[in-house]
């Protein structure tokens, strides 16, 4: 699985086009950086340390594109394909710390210097990233008691990592480890990210999973028939608020209302020191037709209003715990984030 | 459209096939008892007081079939016809109330006095709910404010009662005395009666609606975008518990948490004063189908294995009042509901 979300070929940059998942899992391969800015777009590779890790390889791509020994000229145009990439999505900050990097990594290099030390960045933060979350994933697996059930949303795994997985990561590991693991996967509406995607994973590993729609987790919760929840994030601010997909908070309050862990898995790529709350993310807005529309198909009224924000923010006092490679953070998160923070 | 949900035609029984909308706006006219009773599982009819209005019918329709002028023979019959409608669907109770109804008002009869006595109270029935609906809408659009901004869920309008309906009566009331209201409706998964009716119901009345997923409920409400939730019910206990579309807990824990106003809007055919409280209530569990696929279409992996309870249960604790055609009942739920529920 690592080596197939998002894979480098020399030339080119293979990824599995998940929104194809699970009727058919096909591969793309693409030359041109604008393919790879609208394939992030479109979702087709997406899960926030993903799209960081696509984007650097798509950074690497364009540079090896651009047709000039003239540093300055390089530059500008280095500029460009950076910012296409910027413009793809704004709420996942692994994809700003991503450009962040790759830009460093070029500045006051020539042009063959530049192009290589772009491509290496990119290796390193692919390397990096798979090495965070197979880290992250057996500490938290400490957190799983053997039977556990546990709830996740959206989809936390390989695929949205390009490694190991995040949420599923955890219960991957807690798998490993010989534990008993029960997983309730809600679909995550608009995109079905959880029926499609995360099913799809947990079923490769064998891990018995109860797709449920998102409404039905508090039913489940209040039953006792939850331990704990677990999801990955977009971005995390400095105070611990955790900006994910839509239906996040959603489930830390229900979580919190039944006396339920709540736990948050996520690459330390993934927290923002730079903001310091949730208040200040921005929370993409996605088009109205993929909460009108389900696969071409409209299950409403022709013109039909529809919001479609695509993330929410959970405050940190819902947060139990937020699982990073470098150690697992409880409360004061002030503090430990600013330690934390990748910059 | 309060004649068209539901609508007795001397000989038969016509119904707005409710599984079609919004796409074609079609109606069955049905003769044979057992189709209208298979019709009620299958959902073509919906929404707690329309499945009591339709089955009460349909127990009229099918002792009109019963061909014997023998007292005890027709009885026995007539009881065949009475558990057909009861094992359409386990946890709305207005079924069984209107089942109650029915089989009081026949006993003690000959045959063409009964048969006579089961259509009339199969219309009086109608006509009650009709008037409870219409007399709720009036008193709890006392509660609503100009310019509010009201979550709903399911569908709870002339669809879900044959009448004025219940959560949308009462908005259409408000709407009615002037009050500028926006409707914000959860799309309701898995079989979307908010995306499909509540949002057809609402752009027929010219009221403003927003369709979200059910997801983003906790998203709005945060935001401070709402300044209520008004729900139907299934079945209310006589502490006030209440049973209704899976997904509707969630959304009075939001709320309870956000400090937002949760009513629930139900006649007191609605109330179960049998039931001390909602653990007793049957939560039906649907065709996982209804989960894993989408108007036929597939959305997880073959063999995926999906939870699809109907409905949840909300404790009295988070309902701020329960709306019904005596009164509004606040707190205090089981000494209020044991003088409103009509046996």
């Amino acid at each position: 699985m690592a080596n197939e979300t998002i894979e480098w070929l020399g030339n080119r940059l293979r990824i599995l086009d998940q929104t194809r998942l699970p009727q058919e899992t096909s591969f793309i391969d693409l030359t041109d950086y604008r393919d790879l800015a609208l394939a992030i777009k479109q979702m087709k590779v997406r899960g926030a340390p993903a799209i960081g890790i696509a984007a650097a390889y798509g950074i690497a791509l364009g540079a090896q594109s651009i047709r000039t020994s003239d540093k300055e000229e390089f530059f500008v145009r280095l500029e460009q394909i950076i910012q296409a990439f910027a413009e793809t999505r704004p709420t996942a900050v692994n994809l700003f710390w991503a450009i962040s990097r790759m830009r460093q990594a070029a500045t006051g290099r020539n042009v063959p210097q530049a192009t290589k030390a772009l491509l290496s960045e990119a290796k390193r933060i692919h390397q990096e990233e798979i090495a965070a979350t197979r880290q992250l994933s057996l500490l938290g697996a400490d957190l799983i008691k053997d039977g556990f059930r546990i709830l996740t949303h959206c989809n936390a795994g390989s695929l949205a990592t390009a490694g190991y997985g995040t949420a599923l990561g955890i219960i991957k590991a807690a798998k490993g480890q010989g534990k008993n693991i029960i997983v309730f996967a809600t679909e995550t509406r608009p995109l079905l990210q959880g029926a499609r995607l995360t099913v799809w994973e947990l079923r490769q590993e064998d891990i018995p999973v109860t797709l449920i729609t998102d409404s039905m987790a508090g039913y489940f919760m209040n039953r006792k028939e939850i331990d704990c929840v677990i999801v990955g994030a977009d971005r995390i601010a400095a105070n611990g608020d955790v900006a994910n997909k839509i239906g996040t908070y959603t489930l830390a309050v229900l979580a919190k209302e039944n006396c339920i862990p709540f736990y948050v898995a996520a690459p330390t790529s993934t927290i923002d020191v730079s903001l310091p709350s949730g208040t200040a993310i921005p929370i993409e807005e996605r088009d109205s037709r993929e909460v009108t529309h389900f696969q071409g198909f409209s299950i409403a009224m022709e013109d039909t209003k529809a919001a479609n924000p695509a993330f929410d923010v959970t405050p940190h006092n819902y947060v139990s715990a937020i699982i990073t490679e470098r150690g697992i953070i409880r409360k004061e998160y002030q503090e430990e984030t600013a330690g934390l923070g990748r910059s």
